[in-house]
């Protein structure tokens, strides 16, 4: 259940208390900038909180809370990135869904978003949801603005988020082109982009230097692929029937174990991005 | 031909030559900023440039750089944030065509994209589209660039690009709710909002005192449901039906003439965008 690796880690010292305050505080957020339902078009600003306000980790936006922390500010200096970070991450949820995509049923313990309002609605709330974000990252005040949108548009561009949703589609329609090179990138594409996205914006809203954004970054990389490979792992699929799941489940544990060790200089301002490393290492 | 209007205009002033120009620098900045068909993923670098690069009259970067020259600066100065709302104009067209929406198989001459590339690559294609406005946006070095950002994601929202067109899907499904109201708020928000944001936004990007971007942003709203007006004339859809052919006409020389008469305090800086105004006046 817990990590054997060797190289230094960071004690977990965020209680879990703490972790559902920080939970609130992002649906709370959320909840203040999505569009009420009671104003025009009306079900697109209902279709945009069905999808948000669901049950999730808010694993991406905590990483930008924790990443903000790291670099010395208050977390919820980042509570508008964060929110930006849930916005976008949603979005690429509702659009892989479609039918003419991954064509799910479910999301998130719950019909998904063409499901219940249709597809044409599916695909405008989603576009709604990504423009959302930019809106709240070109009103958020922090330091480090067009940094920050910078940062996140990369990650959701043809080289992150979209090249990774490209290169799966294709896994999947020929599964024997799928070679670990192939399955890495999309890990790195699909998922470890926005998540190392989600820690650069946060650490960059809380004021941090260009090389503790690239420390950070780095535990991002690693914590993102990790990310990609416990999915594999349960699902049976991608890395985990390449590697086989017990190769993967290491590579797992190696792969947080190098996250861990980029927080060290950070001490225990890095509380939280370790405790949610550690807990990463907990779910494969 | 041209508008019978009695409000003060600027005369028209921009030879056909320099307009030429203007346009073929704008499909240049668009060929340098969009991503190269070699580079992975292949399909979406191609359906992006396939839909950019085709014919268009680029009349709202146009607009953008014109309002940029309103204010006093170069009409250059604004390139790359009126290549970003080509960028938006064109994923809101990839993404309005789709099946689930208005099921068109053609646009500007040439197979729709998803004819062309198919379903989930269309909708991963205007996905990549608007990320990239705002990775360029993002970029962009002028004055204002965070202004900038606000004014192009709020026109792209839920009460401009994306709230129009969910209106107009249920004004189709349902014509007799189509009232001349409800029309011209569909005017407002699916065309009139980005015209005058791409105008507030080469003003801003100019440099524009916060007096200017307002008058221009009525010339922009003027010219917007002027330029919806002339397309529902030419289909003898939506206002045209409701107001007749020959009252629509004459509503948008009105509009027209309004919108010129908000140029008058810029003198002759203002003659590219009396000029774009003028020329749409020739085309109901």
């Amino acid at each position: 259940m817990v990590s054997t690796a060797t190289t230094p880690r960071a004690k977990p010292q965020v209680s879990p208390h703490r972790l559902e305050r920080l939970r609130q505080d992002i649906n709370r957020g959320l909840e203040r900038l999505l569009p009420p339902t009671s104003a025009k078009p009306q079900v697109v600003h209902e279709g945009m909180r069905y999808c948000v306000l669901s049950e999730g980790k808010r694993f991406r936006p905590l990483l930008s809370l924790g990443a903000c922390e790291a670099v010395g500010a208050p977390a919820r200096t980042a509570l508008s990135v964060a929110c930006a970070v849930e916005m976008i991450h949603t979005y690429s949820l509702v659009h892989d869904d479609l039918p003419a995509m991954d064509n799910a049923d479910e999301r998130r313990g719950q019909p998904s978003c063409h499901r219940k309002y249709g597809e044409g609605n599916a695909i405008l709330i989603g576009d709604a949801l990504l423009t959302l974000a930019f809106d709240v990252l070109g009103r958020n005040g922090t330091a480090n603005a067009l940094a920050i949108i910078q940062t996140l548009s990369r990650a959701c561009g043809t080289t992150g988020l979209i090249g990774g949703q490209v290169l799966d589609l294709q896994a999947i329609s020929q599964p024997s082109s799928a070679t670990e090179r192939i399955l890495r990138e999309i890990a790195e594409w699909k998922t470890a982009a926005l998540i190392t996205a989600s820690i650069a914006a946060g650490a960059l809203a809380g004021g941090g230097a260009a090389a503790q954004v690239k420390r950070l970054e780095r535990y991002g990389q690693c914590v993102g692929v990790a990310f990609q490979l416990i999915d594999d792992v349960h699902d049976g699929e991608g890395m985990a029937q390449v590697l086989g799941r017990d190769q993967a489940r290491s590579e797992v544990q190696r792969l947080i174990a190098q996250a861990l060790g980029m927080l060290e200089p950070f001490g225990k301002r890095a509380a939280l991005l370790g405790e949610l490393a550690s807990w990463l290492s907990t779910t494969v």
